[in-house]
């Protein structure tokens, strides 16, 4: 998901245009022109650092100096200092919240994306979490972005990179197996093939149409382990990868990540994340001569 | 916050597209052009809906027809038809997550913002709940419809709309009474002047400095109590709105609302909302003639 | 109404953009690729000087280096060099008329609510100017940024940072103290309240329901000072800020302001202001080597 | 310079937006959602109407009836109703500010233009009056498109549809002479050259070179006057057309005209408008049942 | 490639907006405002057509009556008529060079495509023909589109959805393995991962690796024989799919495909398309009332 | 058609972006964030070279230095270097079809008309070639400047810089008279008139009439001659620019060019380009160390 600087630029000066409205009416009355300051990033919480790159991009593009003490990933504490920045007062204060937001939007998703992470790989499990498309609207680029930072698989990206055949998808063909040959016929070669089964059999069916994925969705753990069981009957175990998908939370993805499948998939990580916090200290001010 | 419904359907579609990409690959393999469907969307959780307005404004947009049975507001139950539609089937599948999650999101903030109104409400409380800025980015419109649907107060909208001078700002100036001084003399008439304070006594001097509301940034309940006694003392209480802010969250808010401020504001209604579980069923499909 | 300077840059190009159309014609075919200029910006006029914010930025945006000799808000008079740029002669000439256009536009504004400012502060009233929303369509950041530049008070941003009831409100709410009564209720607690009364008598009544601002809107400076006085019997002078709008010129504004009234705003400034003259003068060109 | 009523819907809706911000908070406080409104826009002031088409695709875009009452172009007086409207009264109001920007404006423009094109036509002259580039920034579409509803040419509509070789050109070129060889060697034969000469022999070199267009920029009338002279002793008079332009007013016009100029340009007409008085008047008020 | 109309309708607009520039002039001075027209899209070559419904959606867009005569991917001759339109005349000729431009380039990248596939199909192999990235720029979804509708295979979308690890990608990473390591470890399931290889026995080494499918790039036909061999001897033919690209042409085509590659993949397809001829027609013209 | 830079900038970005989606997944999975490379931009082909301006402001965009090695409008041969760029590997690679798909189209189309324009020349003729709107749909600049530097005329660069009465304007209007009179009595002075005539009669009569340029729409040579003589005959050649447009291709150019027209104008060198072969090649990858 490597987007170029300048690209990235223009999706973060975005997301601050709005916040900016008409413009800082507060810092424009208290701070005069040529202030000009040293702040951090301070980390309040513990956990798994995103948005770094995006800070420093954003920073940067509006012209103040922006080094970063810590890469994208890296685990934080409390009193941490993340980016120190020099510049500017003015820009500082009217970029502060959407700097702050958008880090501690990354971040609270890494950082729970890299817990699970933990507990599956402690387990001494392979199986690998997987966030949804179940994003905040418009925020697909830097929901997956953080998804990825936390270890995690960010799946589909949009609706043009994977043929996801759904419950939906099936009702309108009528069957599995309708569905499925429609889509292997015309699919692109370019594209893998995932289809959401609500039954342990329909998973063989799949299997057994050369899916390249199968969805086991909203399956408890017993259930999944019965198609699991199902599939090595027929020889079609390992054929097509698995993920289980449908209230799995972080309580309870051990379980369902024990069951053998290959994915675990969870809404929570993208939908619900807790921000992790952080905040913009000035260190120091003074007022630049030109 | 009323937007001319053309004017939100742009920024609906410029959701949407995101998620789009180069087109949807599955429905356009599975799901013939002439396929006509009914569904519904349905309530998985209990809470207060909202986002039904947008969603209204999104499925029309694209050419379907929907016909909305429950109002922004209300509270919905497991179960429960929020919408219906009829149309295209290819459209409303290709819509489907982006609608889903916006509905998800704002529900989830409705439904936190009134818990917590309801709260204070049955305490025999006046005061009132507001959230911050600390919104997913770019989604400062949806996050605060969502606060104000679900009895909260939106505060500000962007960085235009009020003069809310922070810490920041004060460092800046030297002092709460320069920095005071400067938004007092050159502030639009047209503009309420808030200040944050971290000391009780500075409270007193923001209320005496005529201030139209003072935040009390990350005052422990028994610190609220003696600021406001320092102002009873000053004659001062009353002058100005009291907003308490930082530390608060949907467990603590009574103790904080119990002091006697006007207004208590939590980061976490917006920064970290629970998505309110909602799903497309497809009721019924046919194929159309023309 | 500070907006970091890439945002502005932002909304300079676009303005810029659509004078280019698909380019150039004149230059390209005139002036070699690789003609260096030194340029200035001259008044013509006598006047307050906005929009060289702007310009150094728009200049500096292509590339080319710009020297500001005057600050915003400055007295200007004929022949007075404003800007000194230097660097490629096609950019210079290709952005001349958007650079112009922008400064004359702004620069007229200011100078317009500057004089009406100074009229005001010489007869010894601390009556302060506003503008009005009636701005050129499109211009609402310019043209109020223009403003403040000349000494007066930009009234409301846009639709959403002040609650002010108009006559056409008060006629669906049925009264103003069905209006009031609403919106005192449900205001967000972050924004002023301001209503447009028409008759004295509806001033005292605002007053008592606590407005914030009572715009007295076509009235006469004899009209007004009745208000006021009803206002001052009712013990309810002072309580809420006076604004006088509507048959205000810069001819009569001194009849208006000197009745008491805090505020009186003036449609024309931003509606039909009168362009203050620069021009963009070639000093000396010559020819880069690389 | 007809656009599609979609594509200038669109820029009309970017204005509004601009408005709006993140919605009328006014509007959504007093005005039921139900509401629906019967108004009209009113003329208050004598002039030559425009923007009214514009008006109605504005209105009709969010989905309010309008019905137009006098076409762009006419002459309307105090108290005359230009557009009925009716529809849900929030929409009507939140747009209420930008639609009569755009109509005062335009009318103000057209007006103005009217009135010297008329002036002309009364002494019997042929000379067309024409307006610049110098327009509000942004707003070259709207500006143009009023100049040719009063009856004058709108000149240039960006950098790319005429070859206008100004002082600055020729100064780079090295000579008129140098300006022009370039210019006609290579420009495209769908374009016309014009050229802006500073003396009256130069005028006479420039119709030798067989441009389209010469401007005489700065002429008084008695060197206008010479420079035709002079051109038909050379036999050129009537190979291009001559445009007087710099320093012609509403007031001195005429006495440019006279000379036997084909056009008059004058900057005013586009960069200092004034504004027609037009307001919108809500004229019933009821609640709709759905 | 589903895109809902609406989200295709505003891509077609800003292609439209670009060609019509400040406005259609001709079309003003000639096409009186109440012109009425039926006009008919013809086709003037034989081919495949594609287009039509992106134009249809473009007419009814700008509000004109659409009646497709002819579905996309149909043969089409010269003289017959595509598509049938009504409605206002001015609307119609200003949009007809930007409809006609998007049907004859869709329908020459269809015919072209068509006119290949059936090639292969005549030849009995089941060999897929696809086209590549290098379209027009910017229009990537136009052009693949036109190739699903000839019945090509549209390849990757655009950087996001299909691991494809090139020459130069192999070149950074030091070897084919090392990059396919790093891809195979960390590549999301949801993707493919195709690499491309300049030698028959890396290839091998590809399909040994476990990759989707291996680019066999700028292989004579007798060179992809030898890695076929190869293949078929490690027992590793059939366990990836093979695609030929480089230095294929319409001409050669057949040659390449009956190696027995899966697909054979051509730039010239939308980088080099022969645009088909179309025309638009007015069959009658008249005059609205109102 | 001049563009400063950064305004062709934001176009190249634009182009850029759709390629990109929500990022190249390759890249980043392959190329270490710290790699940088040296690279070149490689021909493949002969011909005349266009898009080498467009190419560095692009990859400068992204912060790469690109040194050009050949202007825009030289001939270039198989194995020529073009551009030599160094910088971050992760965006070259990201940037590299875009990159080529525009230089490979603007070459091709420039290769085109620089070989007509020399068929033309070296058989001594003046005659002038052309293209038209037939571009790809929403690259008018790209194409139309690739035209200018392989010599041709660009023609209209949109609907809005010459008047072009075509046929079916001639149809609303009647006759080509009457299309005339609207228009020569209503155009701007800046704007010169094209009309498109059938009949060798028919150009009497335009030229009669004054108008400035004269369409031979679909004439074959011979026909052309005749309508050359009939214009002679009535001493009106020489009048009007004369221009053959219809039928005209690579390969019979020279005979409609040696009638005497003035201008031929093709639509295949825009709407049917033969791309030219470039590629990307990476020369020396090292890592960075900061």
């Amino acid at each position: 998901m490597f987007l170029p600087h300048k690209v990235l630029e223009q999706k973060l000066l975005f997301l601050l245009s709005e916040d900016l409205g008409q413009g800082d009416v507060t810092t424009s009355l208290i701070v005069p022109e040529n202030s000009v300051a040293e702040a951090e990033v301070v980390a309040k919480d513990n956990g798994v650092v995103a948005g770094i790159e995006e800070g420093k991009i954003l920073l940067e593009s509006l012209g103040l100096k922006a080094e970063v003490l810590v890469r994208d990933g890296s685990g934080i504490k409390p009193g941490q200092v993340l980016i120190k920045m020099t510049g500017n007062t003015r820009k500082m204060l009217s970029t502060e919240r959407t700097l702050l937001n958008i880090i501690s939007r990354m971040s609270g998703i890494a950082t729970t994306t890299r817990k699970i992470a933990e507990t599956l790989k402690k387990a001494g499990l392979k199986t690998k979490v997987a966030c949804t498309r179940k994003t905040a609207p418009g925020l697909l680029y830097f929901d997956k972005k953080a998804v990825l930072i936390g270890g995690g698989d960010p799946h589909r990206l949009h609706l043009d990179d994977l043929i996801l055949i759904k419950d939906n998808h099936i009702t309108v063909a009528g069957s599995i197996e309708r569905a499925l040959k429609g889509a292997k016929k015309n699919a692109s070669f370019t594209k893998r093939i995932e289809i959401e089964v609500t039954k342990p059999e329909h998973a063989v069916a799949a299997a057994n149409a050369g899916v390249d994925i199968i969805m086991l969705d909203n399956f408890t753990p017993k259930r999944i382990i019965r198609a699991i069981n199902m599939l090595k009957k027929a020889k079609l175990y390992g054929k097509a990868i698995l993920e289980a998908s449908g209230g799995i939370t972080s309580e309870n993805v051990l379980e369902f990540a024990s069951t053998g499948v290959d994915i675990v998939s969870l809404g929570e990580i993208t939908h619900s994340p807790c921000a992790l916090n952080v905040s913009l200290e000035l260190v120091k001010t003074r007022f630049s001569e030109s």
